[in-house]
C-alpha cells in the first residue's frame, strides 16, 4: 500500500464575494481549506445603502460564514484578523495564531479612500461595513429628532441638509434612497415640512455614473433632479467639518451629514515583502491572478489590479465571484502539476438603481432606463442575497417599503452608551489590576 | 363670544407599555400631550430574550414611537432624558429643555437589580434593553468562536458554560432558548460537540416561576431537565467575575457568561422631593394611581407599587397597559372636575414559555402545560407586537426557526475591533496571567 500524499493546505483571507466563492469552489479540490475573516459573517455590500436608509435590517444582508460553509468539505472558518503574511515561510499570522499554507488566496477587498481631504476621516460617513451603515442610519434619524425641536431656522436647515459626495453608483443609490426616507419619515414629524429636507449630491466630474455610457448618466441626473436632489457638478471637496462641507472653489454648505462615497482603495494585510501596486493601492497580478513574485499566492476581488482589453476591471461583485471560481480552478490545476490559466471576465451587464422606481442598465449593446432596470436591479440582488430567510424578509420589506412608501425601521441604536462603556470599564479595570499584579 | 379655555398640558415620561398606552388614550382627551423617552422607539421587552438568542432581529421588536403616535391628535414626542421633575413648579427638566405640565404621568419602568452581588454589575449580562440583548448575543457567539479554536479542555468548558441567574419567567425563557440556539449553531461548528455546551439555571428558592402555582414550576423544572439544562436550587450568588460565578455555599462554576435575570427595581428620574417608596424602590400610590402628595401626578407600570387583594401586582405588560388606559380616564375626569376612580386590574391569565415547544399557563382556574400554552404565548405576543411588518417578519422567523430548528442571525455586531477585540485580547492576557499566577 502506498502512503497517501499529504493533503495540501489552502488559506483564504477575506470572506467577501471573492473569498467566499473561492472557499466554496475549493472545497471540491481535495485540499484542506481555511477561510479567515475578521467578522463571522459575509456582508452583502450592494444593499448596505438600504440599511443606512432604514429600509432593511442590518442582519438581513449579513450571513454567517459558517452557515454558508456548512456543506463545504474539509473547509474550516476562523474569525481572526490577519496580522502578517510571510510569503517566504508560507505562513499567515493572525491574532489567533499562525497558519501555514501551500496555497494562499488574498481577498481582503477595499476600504474608503478619503483622497487626503481634511476632516473627511473624522467627519464624513463611509458606507463600506455594516457598522458604518448602522452608524449613518442612527446619525440621520438623530438629526431629524434634533431638527424637529430646533426653533432656529438656520440651524434647522443645517441639520436637514444631507450631502452625498461621489457620483458613482453608491453615491447615486444613497441620494436616491434618502429621497424615499424623507418622504416616509416626514409623516411622523408634524413639525417638519417636506421642503425643509435637502439632499445634495456632489460630483467632481460633469456627469454621474462614469462607468456607464454618458446617456445613462444624464438620465440619472434628470431623475435625481425630478426627485428634488440637488446635483452639483465639477465640485471638489477641500474640507469636511462637523458643521459644514467646503469646496475647492471657495464655496461651502452648512451641514452636519456628509456621506463619503467618493472612492475606494485596496486593503491589504501587512506582508513581509509588499508586492508591486497599481493605482488605488491595488496589487499587480499575472493574468492568472497569481502574484508576480509568488506562484502559490493569488490575489482577487477589489484587491487585485486586473487589466482586460486595456481597461482595468471596475471592482464589482460579479468580477470577484468569477475570480473566486477561477482561482479555485487554477489551484486545483497546480496541485495536479498543470499550469494555471489566465482569467477572463464575462460581463453579463451592468445595472444601477436610482430611486423613485427608476434605474439604468447596460445589457450587451442595450441601454435601459426607467422602471425595467430598477426592477431588474432589485431582482438580481434578491437572487444573489445569501439565505432563504433573508431573501424572503428583504422581499417583504421591499413590498412594504416601495408599495406603501414607508420605512419601518428608523431606530436610533445603540440607544445608550452604558452597555459598552461598562464592559470597557471592567476590561480597563481588569487590565489595571493585571498591570498592578505584574508590577508588584 | 367666550374666550376658549387654555388647553391643559399632559406630560408622559416613558414610552414603554404603560406610557405609550397612556399617551394614546389621552390623545382623545382634548389636552396637549407630550411623550418623552430617551429612545425614539418602544421596546417590546417580552421578546428581548429572542434577540439575545439570535432568533429575531432587534429592529423587529423595537417600533418607532412617532409611528405609533402618527394618528394620535395633539400628541408630540420628544427624545430626551428626564433630568429632574419639579413637582412644586410642575416642570419636567430634560437634557433638551424644560416642559411645564398640568398633569404628569411617570412611567419610567424598572432596571436590573443586582442585589449587591459583587462583580455582577461589571461582569453579568442584563436583559432589559435592546442594547443589552445585542451585547449578550455578540458575547455568546464570540464564546462559540473562541471555544472552537481552544485546544485546552478546561478553558473550552469554561467558554461553553452559560449560566442564567434567576428562576422567574425571564430566566426560564433565556435558559430554554439557549437550548434551541445550541442545537441550531452546533451544525456550524464541526469542532464542537453538542454535549460540550452546558446551560445552567441558578435559582435561590426551591422551585421555578414563583408567581405561578407550584405544579407549573415543577413541570418547568422537568421540561428544562429534559432539555439538558442543569437547574440548581437554593443557590445564592455571592460574586461574579469575568471567569466564574461563586455561590454563598462556597461552590463556584468556571464560566465567562452569566446572564442576570434575578430581579428588577423601579427606575425613577431625579425629583425635587422623593415620594415614599415600597420594596424594590417602587413608588407608593393611591388606589387611583395618583401620587400620595400630588393630585396631578400619576405613577404607573413597573414604577408603581399597586396593591390588589392584599398582593402587589407582578409587573407584567397587561397591568401597565390597563393602568395606561385608567390614568388617561382619570386625567380626563379631573379636567372635567370629577374625582379620579380607583384602578382595578383584570387578570386575563398568565403564560410562560419554556422551550422545546413547551410552556405553562394559568387561565382563570385552569392550569395548562405543554404545547398549547407554548403556542398561546407566541400567538399572544405576536398579536401585541406593534407594527404589521414586524409581526409578519417575526412570524416568518418563528416558522423558519421552530420549523427548521435553525437560527438565522448569529452575527457578532458591531464588528468594529475597537469595542470588542480589545476585550477578547485582554481576556486572553488575563487568562494567561491567571494561569501563571496559579502556577507560580
Amino acid at each position: 500500500m502506498q502512503p497517501t500524499p499529504k493533503r495540501k493546505r489552502v488559506v483564504v483571507i477575506g470572506a467577501g464575494f471573492g473569498g467566499m466563492q473561492a472557499a466554496q469552489s475549493l472545497s471540491k479540490s481535495g485540499a484542506d481549506i481555511l477561510l479567515i475573516d475578521r467578522n463571522n459573517y459575509n456582508t452583502f455590500v450592494p444593499l448596505l445603502y438600504q440599511v443606512a436608509a432604514a429600509q432593511i435590517e442590518p442582519e438581513l444582508i449579513a450571513y454567517p460564514v459558517r452557515t454558508i460553509l456548512r456543506r463545504a468539505e474539509r473547509t474550516q472558518f476562523l474569525q481572526a484578523e490577519a496580522k502578517c503574511i510571510d510569503f517566504a515561510h508560507q505562513v499567515v499570522e493572525t491574532d489567533s495564531g499562525s497558519f501555514p499554507y501551500d496555497y494562499l488566496v488574498i481577498a481582503t477587498g477595499s476600504r474608503t479612500q478619503y483622497l487626503g481631504v481634511r476632516g473627511a476621516v473624522e467627519n464624513a460617513f463611509a458606507l463600506r461595513t455594516l457598522d458604518q451603515a448602522v452608524a449613518l442610519r442612527n446619525h440621520i434619524l438623530r438629526r431629524l429628532e434634533q431638527a424637529s425641536q430646533e426653533p432656529d431656522l438656520l440651524l434647522r436647515k443645517q441639520l436637514l441638509t444631507f450631502v452625498v459626495v461621489g457620483g458613482g453608483p453608491t453615491g447615486v443609490e444613497m441620494a436616491g434612497t434618502l429621497v424615499g426616507l424623507k418622504k416616509a419619515v416626514i409623516k411622523d414629524y408634524p413639525t417638519l415640512s417636506l421642503n425643509e429636507l435637502r439632499i445634495v449630491l456632489v460630483q467632481s466630474g460633469d456627469n454621474l455614473l462614469g462607468n456607464l455610457p454618458d446617456r445613462l448618466g444624464r438620465y440619472t441626473v434628470r431623475t435625481l433632479s425630478r426627485l428634488d436632489v440637488t446635483v452639483l457638478f465639477e465640485k471638489r471637496v477641500s474640507r469636511v467639518t462637523s458643521q459644514s462641507i467646503e469646496f475647492q472653489d471657495g464655496s461651502s454648505l452648512p451641514t452636519t451629514t456628509v456621506v463619503w462615497a467618493a472612492g475606494l482603495e485596496a486593503e491589504m494585510p501587512p506582508v513581509t515583502a509588499k508586492p508591486a501596486v497599481a493605482r488605488k493601492q491595488k496589487i499587480r497580478v499575472r493574468p492568472t491572478l497569481q502574484l508576480i513574485s509568488y506562484d502559490n499566492v493569488y490575489v482577487i476581488g477589489d484587491l487585485a489590479h486586473v487589466q482586460q482589453q486595456e481597461k482595468s476591471l471596475a471592482g464589482v461583485a460579479p468580477e470577484a465571484l468569477q475570480q473566486g471560481v477561477m482561482v479555485a480552478r487554477n489551484i486545483s490545476r497546480q496541485m495536479k502539476g498543470k499550469a494555471p490559466k489566465p482569467f477572463s471576465y464575462f460581463n453579463k451587464g451592468r445595472l444601477a438603481i436610482i430611486g423613485g422606481y427608476s434605474g439604468v442598465g447596460k445589457i450587451g449593446p442595450f441601454l435601459l432606463t426607467g422602471f425595467l432596470p430598477w426592477l431588474m436591479w432589485l431582482s438580481v440582488h434578491l437572487v444573489y442575497l445569501p439565505g432563504f430567510r433573508s431573501r424572503l424578509l428583504v422581499l417583504l420589506s421591499w413590498l412594504h417599503g416601495y408599495g406603501m412608501g414607508d420605512r419601518a425601521i428608523r431606530l436610533i441604536l445603540p440607544s445608550s452608551p452604558f452597555v459598552f462603556q461598562d464592559r470597557t470599564l471592567s476590561t480597563n479595570k481588569l487590565l489595571t489590576l493585571a498591570k498592578s499584579t505584574i508590577l508588584s
